[in-house]
């Protein structure tokens, strides 16, 4: 048996009694590295965390292991219960359809056992999320390539009035292009994307294009953190957003669509408006910002 | 302090580790009546599952008293703990923005423990999350009242090749014409939209119009009781679901926009594809499907 458990997204706390359950029963338990302990902010010494809670040892399986070596725990899972952690929800925002497909081929059973993922808890910023259309994702940009795939998309959703989660691109365990060339393994550092970035190159490219989906001016809500403890969500325009420090990873952005009077409700209490009007240089908004955190505990 | 707490989708075992120690600070510990114990398949008198498990004696707190007399406990929320859990993610599909926004006017302090809810459980039918549009619910029609709104929504999102996501229509302590009439409480009895019933009207609606958005012929993924031990997903067009059981609630339905080839993959796991081509009379099929069904470990 193979169990696939959504650890949720704040931190191991988060996991179901049902997952703990789960573990409980694996004599092997795996953990996808890809996103999760940047998710959980731990560094890759930092998974004892986790051990301590789930008392059981954990092994990290990087993209590689999960790719070139899925036949190897598979294998395990058809003699005995192997557990296989992934943060959010197995089917969230990274899927882990191919591994199902996998096990299902080897005659291995599969159970899933769901938690929160970016994809509903983004709700709490509350746009509902029945109003979103196609989610997005952002890549880096390079000097050579600007995949601008997701302008159409957003624009395709602002023109039916709906919302769009953009989810921003993560880089871990990227090989170099040194190591590329020499066939020996050698990785980039991690890196994720922040909101200012991601914002930066939203606009690169709607300057490109003669008509505009969104402009500096266009409504956004900026999250960092979902989830956990110190989580970080505010609504302004791109402009305003890209003055903000976020802090730590993982971010993500919403461009809104039309908004109903219940969703503005809850934007405003994510937003500095009534600060804003008496702003006059980005070093004041800042600090004004600074301070309608703190007063509304983000 | 209010804590909104997500219980997630198939029984009392899907509450978090976080969910359950915020319910042990709690004085006074609130349950949305709504949809919750029609998804934990539970009677009026079943509470007692979650309360052991809890060690909280729960209050059920139905339509009118969340509506009417939110104020009384966000009142206690302003001396105390109180929990108020909900099926599901607090922003998935009922959503809770409401109670937020009283709260936080009333100076009461808010935390949310998200969970999955359908609206990201749904990925276990194998269809990316990204690849989904815009998501419609279907309303029960009366002889006098047939809404079709979703049809324009489904069509949109067809044509830009998105999957659409139909959460059924649920009747819970609906006041009777009677009572409305003579202003004395009695309730009809509840009722929830099976995916029999929802393939019905949607072929209703599209009879109805000149191009067609689907026909009944369309691939669709129908799902009950996501995420509880007996879930039940079943990958076939609109005329093939129809004539399938999918017992008890909450049922959901999936029409397909364009698949990729690792969603065909999962489809096919659910699908029947194989019998249907020998299948003559409709009771074969269905004889059929109960043994795909059971060599599936559905």
């Amino acid at each position: 048996m193979l169990y696939i458990i959504g650890l949720g997204l704040g931190d191991e706390k988060d996991i179901t009694l049902k997952g703990l359950e789960a573990i409980q029963k694996c004599d092997k338990v795996y953990m996808e590295a890809y996103t999760s302990l940047l998710s959980f902010g731990l560094s890759p010494n930092g998974l004892s965390h986790l051990e301590n809670l789930y008392r059981k040892p954990i092994i990290l399986a990087d993209r590689e292991m999960v790719e070139e070596k899925a036949n190897d725990f598979l294998s395990q899972a058809q003699l005995s219960h192997v557990a296989f952690l992934v943060v959010g929800d197995p089917f969230g925002a990274t899927t882990h359809t191919d591994l199902v497909v996998r096990a299902k081929e080897m005659g291995v059973e599969v159970k899933v056992v769901h938690n929160a993922s970016v994809m509903n808890a983004i709700g709490i910023c509350g746009l509902q999320l029945y109003r979103y259309g196609e989610t997005v994702s952002i890549p880096f940009f390079t000097e050579t390539w600007t995949p601008d795939s997701f302008y159409d998309k957003i624009q395709q959703n602002r023109n039916l009035g709906l919302h769009t989660l953009c989810l921003l691109d993560i880089r871990v365990k990227e090989p170099t292009l040194e190591s590329l060339c020499r066939g020996k393994k050698a990785y980039e550092p991690p890196r994720y994307m922040t909101i200012n970035k991601a914002i930066e190159q939203l606009l690169e490219i709607a300057q490109a294009r003669e008509d505009s989906a969104y402009t500096e001016d266009t409504e956004c809500v900026g999250l960092a953190r979902i989830g956990s403890e110190d989580q970080m969500v505010v609504a302004g325009t791109m402009k305003q957003l890209q003055l903000i420090d976020f802090g730590a990873p993982l971010h993500c952005l919403v461009i809104t669509g039309n908004t109903h009077p219940l969703e503005e409700e809850m934007l405003n209490f994510y937003r500095c408006r009534t600060l804003l009007g008496a702003v006059r240089g980005e070093a004041e908004f800042k600090f004004l910002l600074f301070l309608e955190n703190v007063r509304m505990g983000l």
